[in-house]
């Protein structure tokens, strides 16, 4: 259970749920992580998968997390309702849904599993990047309120920083929260959602944009994520087609030492 | 609607549905897309777009799938329910679920959208590869009966094809229906799921595997879809991770003059 107090961190507050009779839950839209158009995804995404490790039937760890973004969050109160669809052995798949007073606003599908030792090996390769130290840190964006809970210093596709000449949708970037918070499952699901859409970096104009669904990975158990020294991660997203009105991006959160945390993939609306 | 006849392709016999009342459909199981446990998971995604392409309150084009595989489907029938969670002016989402008599053995969130021209650009790159005709069909597998309904031709990382040495888990094929059958979203979704799984091309040991979760992200419209020359496509798939009993799996499906057709992205399990 995630509780409320005053000395809590403002994604902790923003993604608090309280309990609100068997598989449901309560919370509210923060404003600290509004977004142009109702709250940042990312918090949705984070309170969504709260749903489900507040939940007293919950076992395991986060290992998959499939999120819509089906009607922009009215600001105020919300509804969260959680319930397992299938256990098995070793994993349990859920469904949640954030509900608001003209029907459902959001959904997502979870699985958590039992991790346990086996034969690895990290097949992707995290960027060469500069220390963030060497790298100033982004300043907030004015009207994106959220912004302003995450520490990004970008090495290459971002405002300011140089585009790479083989990939021009290319983001390399530190990121964290701000102020730091320990790494968990949650705050994995909204770095997932902090890139800026890939339309940006590669055809710099303000079209409206939505994210229209978000898949994270979790390659790491809970246990590995309580571990970590504290620091930013090393985040990488790209685009692979933009075309009839969605693209696509893919992200990797990295930890400095080059522990791939998660991967996560969305699908996006522009319009022109 | 799918109908079924003597005629039809064994594909479409595969994932055919008939309503049986509000928002459900019945199915069964195909004996020749039967995997070593339980069916093809392809064909089990590509069934529940089904239910989805097949409800008369249907609007728009497949945009992104997410299929949970909780359980193996037993042989014999099932049933499939789809329901639209939200809808908005563009798109609609939707929860999809296949029942046996035990309970919920898979299920999918779907999104379909009208589609329409907009600013449009590739940012992948297709692998070069020489041409299908000058390469073997790969013989289907004693005890995978499914594999004998897809016509694959090795060119790195497969039985009896080099592994790259820059990525030791990628493969590049060519892969299509076996008979032809005209490209859909259906078979892009089967196609999706339709190659090896990662850690026997990493590391040859025919551990036990399954796919935990499948999302296939769409990237053209039917309209793009059926005006394609037939012939097969370009499949790559690549793992970023494997460790604590799970690893990632990616892959792309183009057409051979380098139009994206879909993406996918994948959680599998593996055992030691």
């Amino acid at each position: 259970m995630t509780p409320i107090d005053a000395a809590s961190h403002p994604f902790d507050d923003a993604i608090a749920l309280i309990p609100d009779g068997p598989d449901r839950f309560s919370g509210r839209t923060h404003p600290a992580f509004r977004n142009m158009i109702g709250p940042f995804g990312g918090a949705i995404a984070a309170t969504l998968l709260n749903g489900v490790l507040s939940h007293p039937d919950r076992r395991g760890d986060p290992l998959a997390l499939t999120v819509h973004f089906a009607q922009p969050v009215a600001e105020g109160g919300f509804s969260v309702m959680s319930r397992i669809l299938r256990s098995n052995r070793s994993s349990q798949h859920w469904q949640v849904e954030l509900g608001q007073k003209d029907g459902i606003a959001a959904f997502a599908s979870i699985v958590t599993a039992n991790r346990r030792e086996s034969w690895g090996l990290t097949q992707a390769k995290a960027p060469a990047a500069p220390a963030p130290d060497d790298l100033p840190a982004f300043p907030a964006v004015d009207g994106f309120a959220w912004t302003a809970n995450y520490d990004m210093r970008f090495i290459e596709g971002g405002p300011g920083a140089p585009a790479s000449e083989q990939d021009p949708s290319r983001t390399v970037m530190w990121i964290g929260d701000r102020p730091f918070r320990p790494i968990d499952a949650l705050s994995l699901s909204a770095l997932s959602d902090a890139f800026f859409p890939r339309i940006y970096i590669r055809r710099p104009a303000l079209v409206p944009i939505g994210t229209v669904t978000l898949t994270v990975h979790f390659h790491t158990d809970a246990a590995t994520l309580a571990g970590l020294r504290p620091g930013l991660l090393l985040g990488v997203a790209h685009a692979r087609h933009f075309g009839q009105g969605f693209f696509d991006q893919s992200a990797e959160l990295w930890t400095a030492d080059g522990t791939l945390l998660a991967t996560s993939h969305q699908m996006v609306y522009f319009k022109e």
